[in-house]
């Protein structure tokens, strides 16, 4: 049953980057190997149309078709999660509709994220959104990019409401995840899952239940292993994978510039391997050639452990 | 001709919010109202799905329906400009065809939002989005909101593109407004429009084109008269008529909290005078009945012009 | 009197950059130049140890010098100004008592700048150093460099405090400036500067008193006959002349790198006519080289009226 | 020997309080017992003059009083380590020369505060202040309320000059911690200490040698015992205690508001437990009669350990 396997959501959940052939144009082949890249190495769930799937630079007509190929491919191997994040409440519906017609999981959604807005009209905006939801939602707490948080006190609500199951957590601010932590400690059912890499092994150790971590796209074993050591408590074990994620980072996360330079190297990264394609939705770009090299170069010192 | 009068465009343009009869539902008859008492103003233009129109959260349905039922309504007394701002290239291209299907004189676009983004990246947005679009293009700069600026270095660039007119600036930084006055000072046929109505003289005495402001779609007329006088460069009615946009908007701002404070209070005030309903687009909520009382007691104390 | 000059203080009031010849070490000579030279310009008053002048960068004993030696030169052309600005209440008392001793006119105070304080704090620590203070006190809104600002409503307040004569908004915040002037309305003995020399114009135009304007130290008659052409209401003379503003701004301002550009553009402009010495207090370092024959083509290229 | 324990500086480093009994006068009997109090838990160091002593707030003659009698006190027990963070080089010298006339082990600076600075300005301020610095240095990151960071790479380059023993980073930006780990990897001798004492359990099972913690003012020997637990990797033990922290924090941290809150509370705790005054220096109050009863509430309902 699904049931179990999202109450709550454990391990490493890749936040799946969306695979393009050309503008508004879907890399099919590529999506394929990548779904396979990803789940062979050992993941617990798939989010697709996040933050690192670029979702809101994407037309609704292709993020239906990424949603229909996705839960076809996977097919019910882990659950599939899918961003539903909008400004609009009619559009957050529309896919969230898709979603369930497509037989994912559940949905993840961040605050409307145009116009400055306070937390009860947040939880009302939640309200209207959970009533007839057709499938479990998680939180998406991603203050840089959508302005509004979920703070504590409105979590603590929303814990309430029968079809919320967790809450993803992308702020890289620890105090707010032991936050959470303290607010799940009597809830066995419920998900808190970090964003950031760097932070994903002291965020288990101190009570998170997992990841949503960009770099399983291309390296998932890392980030399981990682996630089984910190549960574990193995702190040499966990310092050493740890510096891993840390190089990893340094070879594709900065080698552009601006906001987007982590979903860049990824994509660049991925292609290289040639798993998929590294076309970017306007407004971001690929790599230009000399910027591609160097990430080669980058990851070719690395010695990672090679793409099946 | 329609060339003649957007460039530059001059005057009052205002940012008509969007009269809801429910969720995603369009208040039809406060629509027809509404227009033809801004136009009573005698204001120059009709900006529709901007901000203060709520755009981002309403579905793409009802924003199709706004701007034929607008179009229409208007019927070419003054230029129609269409917000077409979107997170998705896509998105926006479907929404500048609607707009010249409909017959709309030009669009408005605000940076893509959700990501954090570069200056070069902008342009080649935009460019993108140029390429092909079907109707006149006004800048609209909204940092607050929007995260990104045009920076004056980019909208001395795309100044040179053939399709693009002006820019709307709703940064309130003055320093900003001069340095685009300093930019045009060759190019009488660029518009520079400013925001914020309380900075709407000094930005028309140092060199602006005229304004887009949330006020005038309660009192066209002070606006458009608050304009001729700073254009005139009388300084003792300037400072009269804008002591007047002072208390307007301490009348109808301040009631509420949060960023939607300005939207919810022009609504209001619209329905308590009989114009249109004054129902918001999630995740806004309608002043409930004490806020909509001091609305409607200091509206009353400041004996403005009744409206027709 | 003094009195008569400070209630209202009306015009240019520069704020003094601090001349001098070594880390810690007044260029007294350079100093005498640099009074004799800004008064020659038909200026207000002299405003000393601001921001423009570095005073946080300065040791206690090179300010109490420069107090005194400032207050001898002046020798009460125009009423001298001291920056008592200080995170700690002792020492903006002692220097209070310092100006008091060598014959300045008023203080001016930002508010405490290291820790994050509320509305009323900041009006309880006002309170306890104008208990006693020896001078009449100018308040002096920064928000940019000390955090905290001076709220309308505690503007409000203190204008009720007998020895408090105005306030000098550096906020760059029209809306602001908006609000100050509309407090003012009954009060024509309350002074309101305005610091950015950009928003000189369209300040005087709408209600404030007159400028603390950093150019004033290399153009001081530049900057009188802006605020003269503002206060008769000459929209083109205003417009010619605050070009003349942008242009200087454009060839001293934006030559370095970091916030302290405008500081080490004046010291290097004013030490190229001349006038005084570019050493710049830790942890600034005057131009090198090649910047400073920058600043110096960019000066020739203006055509400016020649430095006596 | 003194250079040892400072080789690095390992465990818990309390950050004090500074006992006043009146403005600008040192709660001396108070300052004695606190010392006694902090030193009986087990702490590896003592900090004064950091921003929990407001030492930004204090009297250059009260602060060289507080040094004084803190190093009589402490008698070579643990280190004293003196804040002499300042906006003006002379003055940091001054402090740092008192502090090593009376006797204390090492001082440590956080950036000048007041103006906006580069990282190359930032490095020559240190390398001016290092030039015959007669005690050793710690860095000290607070971009909150210094807005300058020590960025990595600026650490990096300090890492290397021999005055310069390590690092208190109070950013809360674990991201940023995880930098300068990865910097100290083959430096044994270089010491990083976290401030936000919510953090204190992964920053050092994660790599940092202790903590700066506000808390241990109150709580010494639990701060003690926590960082001792995560040195071990006691998983089960860490979270417990650092519930307790949690718990503490939200009993004393969260009365007030603005940004004192926390240093109003630990004074307004210590004043209840009779160890000393909890007089504030301006800009800050202690807290009033109901603040202080919450305070005494929540403490009694947390059934902490009894203080001596």
């Amino acid at each position: 049953m699904t049931a179990s396997r999202l109450r709550p959501l454990r391990g490493i959940v890749p936040p799946m980057i969306t695979p393009l052939s050309d503008l508004d144009q879907l890399d099919v082949d590529g999506l394929e190997r990548l779904i396979e890249h990803i789940l062979s190495g050992g993941v617990h769930g798939l989010f697709i149309l996040g933050t690192t799937g670029e979702a809101p630079s994407l037309s609704y007509r292709l993020r239906r078709e990424l949603i229909e190929r996705t839960c076809r491919q996977v097919d019910g191997r882990v659950p599939v999660l899918v961003g539903i994040t909008d400004t609009s409440l009619a559009e957050s519906r529309n896919m969230a509709q898709a979603s369930a017609d497509y037989g994912a999981d559940a949905v993840v959604l961040a605050p409307p994220y145009y116009f400055t807005i306070g937390q009860p009209e947040l939880i009302e905006h939640l309200d209207r959104l959970l009533d007839g939801l057709p499938l479990p939602l998680m939180l998406y707490n991603m203050p840089g990019l959508t302005k509004a948080t979920f703070e504590p006190s409105t979590v603590e609500q929303l814990m309430q409401r029968p079809g919320v199951i967790g809450i993803k957590d992308s702020s890289g601010d620890m105090d707010y995840l032991h936050q959470l932590v303290a607010l799940a400690e009597e809830r066995d059912d419920w998900g808190i899952l970090v964003g950031p890499e760097i932070l994903l092994p002291e965020s288990v150790m101190m009570g998170a239940t997992g990841g949503v971590n960009g770099g399983a796209n291309l390296q998932p074993r890392l980030y399981v292993d990682l996630y089984e050591a910190a549960v574990a408590g193995d702190l040499q074990r966990v310092r050493q994978l740890h510096r891993r994620v840390l190089e990893l980072g340094k070879a594709i996360y900065q080698v552009g510039r601006y906001g987007s330079s982590i979903i860049k190297g990824l994509k660049c990264a991925l292609s290289l391997a040639g798993i998929c394609d590294d076309v970017m939705a306007s407004p971001f770009n690929a790599f230009a050639e000399p910027e591609r090299q160097e990430v080669q170069r980058r990851l070719a010192a690395l010695n990672l452990e090679p793409v099946k």
